[in-house]
């Protein structure tokens, strides 16, 4: 007999009728023994519709965020109204709380708040009392109970921060998808749902667009020793287990491959190789709000330098534009650029312990004779960057070669 | 300078531009140098489609009720978040509260609570530091803070409960229709927008069918003191003042006429004239939840009677068929009935000084060979119930009879 937190996505409870099977998962958690407190997200696209009446009266200013959470609220209040008419319809006693009913406490950052504290007592006294309690996803109160929520795809957060706060035995995150997968099922046809996976490289997957799960969740999850199960609301499978690394198991050298095609290059020719010069360069583009991802800058022989960055790509032409005049500025000899790359990562904590991962990577992209335009590695993960038109070749060959298609599959 | 709270329904608020429109009417109160506190209703249907939300999961049993409240609140949250966000874009600071954060105390009675008592240190607060709070009506928070609902409507009773607590100047309701009429605009051309009429009338206006304000904010204000205005959103005219009598004013003899279709009746013929027989009769009905509404019983010189009441046109048919059954138990001769009627009021507060006004009433319509089926009485207000076919002539001929076309039109 387990204590269980399920969160259910937008995409499982978008209507009345998906709300039932919603339900009937909790109800059958129940029947096996568990007790289960469940978090709940707004219904399909109830965020977007709510964000796009905010649009319409178009007014951003800081004062207008208090407003702004006030509204989004509301999509996870009515989720936690109909599932819990639900349960109790099918004869599982249930009681909803908003974030404030709860008291899920975050500080003033109104539409990014943090969590700062969550009490526990009515959950605790549902929990005794065989009531399962639905709680609204997304949103606490600040200190003075003004509303506010705590950023896109915050109800995975609030899950943790539940789980953590009532020592959970297992968080669970039901969503569209069987788990965490080697790599994008839709481009690799060998793909498959991973049964376990560590907190570090689920980071490093959901940070490289692995749109699973939400980084701050996992973060959380880590600092907290939560375990996180990734499992569908439709299927049957047991999902993917995230967790701390088993020291009693041999971890795979690597895990996942996660890819991205939102990404744009740009390259500072003949940079005069002097101290302070990247500064010059990249600190009016972080001026403009733009994000720099990979950097690399080579030494040369003469004194001067290649200085390249990569940015999303919505950024490129501003990214851009702002360089030709710093160019200029610092004497350098030209700009160039490419919007057509594609970032592609190798992400495994069996990295640690095996050498020549990054070696063995390079080869294998040499003899498909794809070109790598820029690397950046860490800990346990290896970037490269290429032509985005060899990237689901990339993929599929770097798959096979890792032997990612097989249970444990393991170059070691 | 006065203080003024300003309720705006859901037709006043029913799209971003509504609102918009809202905002400038605050600002122009604002401008004219007084103190506004604002009440909002949801966004034009929005409380019918979240009613349609839980018809679909149609579990309406005691616990549910609780989460009905939960799901309709968040109607009125959406628009106080976007008037209060409009209300800054234009440049005047505002603040959204619901229920829960004003702390409009309700019992426990979910779906239909009544409201306890209002905290004022929030709005008090607000008004000193000339920001207009933005509150939501309907809803409230029982001791426990759980979200409850006063009932359909229950918007107006909202505000007029926050004028009473505020001592309010005035509780001005603005609505889709210029004010309190003479009797219906539709059927009558003549009908005339009143200046000001009495508490009294206007809860008999009210339960007449006249679907201008809720009775119980009526009540409320009278019980409390609260001068009501109620006026259109999209004219400029000054609308209906609903306040005590005016002794220093000669109170016309009628104020209006109210008439409603919604009505059936139903006769027990050769009932014996024993005690007790009525609640015989009315028990087994009221039994059904059938509201019975006019009762008229005459004593025949044979020792036996005819016992005829109305009931709600819907509930006809199963009013209908208890009394068949009835009928035989009490061994009465039959039972005829007849939903092709309807009920016709006159309302004045003048009435009290002037006799005569029903025998008028009753000339007046039987010159224009209209046959009266029953009569019932009130201090200020004569009912008739007559066939459904003659209604508009009867209701055009009283309306001019009786001068309500003129300003101040009085008999006297």
């Amino acid at each position: 007999m387990a204590l269980l937190v399920q969160k259910f996505g937008g995409t499982s409870v978008a209507s009345v009728s998906h709300i039932q099977k919603v339900a009937e998962r909790i109800i059958a958690a129940k029947a096996e023994g568990h007790d289960v407190v469940v978090v709940v997200s707004a219904m399909g696209e109830q965020t977007d519709t709510l964000d796009a009446l905010a649009r319409e009266v178009d007014f951003y200013e800081r004062e207008a965020r208090r407003e702004i959470d006030v509204l989004l609220s509301t999509g996870e209040q009515v989720t936690i109204a109909l599932l819990s008419m639900v349960l109790m319809k099918l004869g599982c006693a249930a009681k909803s709380y908003t974030g404030g009913q709860i008291r899920i406490l975050t500080d003033d950052a109104h539409t990014r708040a943090r969590i700062l504290e969550v009490e526990t007592q009515n959950l605790r006294a549902d929990i005794e009392a065989n009531i399962v309690p639905v709680v609204a996803g997304f949103q606490g109160v600040n200190e003075r109970g003004e509303i506010t929520t705590i950023g896109r795809g915050g109800s995975d957060t609030t899950a943790v921060a539940l789980a953590a706060v009532l020592k959970a035995d297992e968080c669970q995150i039901f969503t569209d998808v069987e788990g965490v997968f080697t790599t994008d099922p839709r481009i690799v046809e060998g793909a498959r749902c991973l049964e376990r996976i560590t907190f570090e490289e689920m980071l490093e997957l959901a940070s490289l667009g692995s749109r699973v799960l939400h980084s701050r969740a996992v973060e959380f999850a880590s600092k907290y020793q939560v375990p996180i199960r990734v499992l569908s609301s439709f299927g049957q499978s047991a999902g993917t287990l995230i967790t701390n690394e088993d020291p009693k198991m041999e971890q795979p050298v690597i895990s996942g491959i996660a890819f991205t095609r939102d990404e744009a290059k740009l390259t500072v020719l003949g940079v005069k190789d002097i101290p302070g010069i990247a500064s010059r360069i990249l600190g009016p583009v972080s001026d403009a709000n733009i994000e720099v991802d990979m950097i690399v800058q080579n030494v040369a022989a003469d004194k001067s330098t290649d200085f390249t960055f990569t940015v999303r790509r919505d950024d490129y032409q501003e990214a851009m534009d702002i360089l030709k005049k710093v160019a200029k500025d610092i004497d350098a000899r030209e700009v160039s650029g490419d919007n057509k790359i594609a970032k592609l990562s190798l992400v495994g904590v069996g990295m640690r312990s095996h050498a020549g991962v990054a070696t063995r990577m390079f080869r294998i992209l040499a003899k498909e004779s794809i070109n790598i335009q820029m690397i950046s590695t860490s800990e346990i993960k290896i970037s490269v960057v290429i032509d985005e038109k060899y990237l689901e070749l990339a993929a599929r060959t770097l798959h096979t070669a890792f032997e990612l298609s097989v249970e444990n599959g393991n170059l070691a």
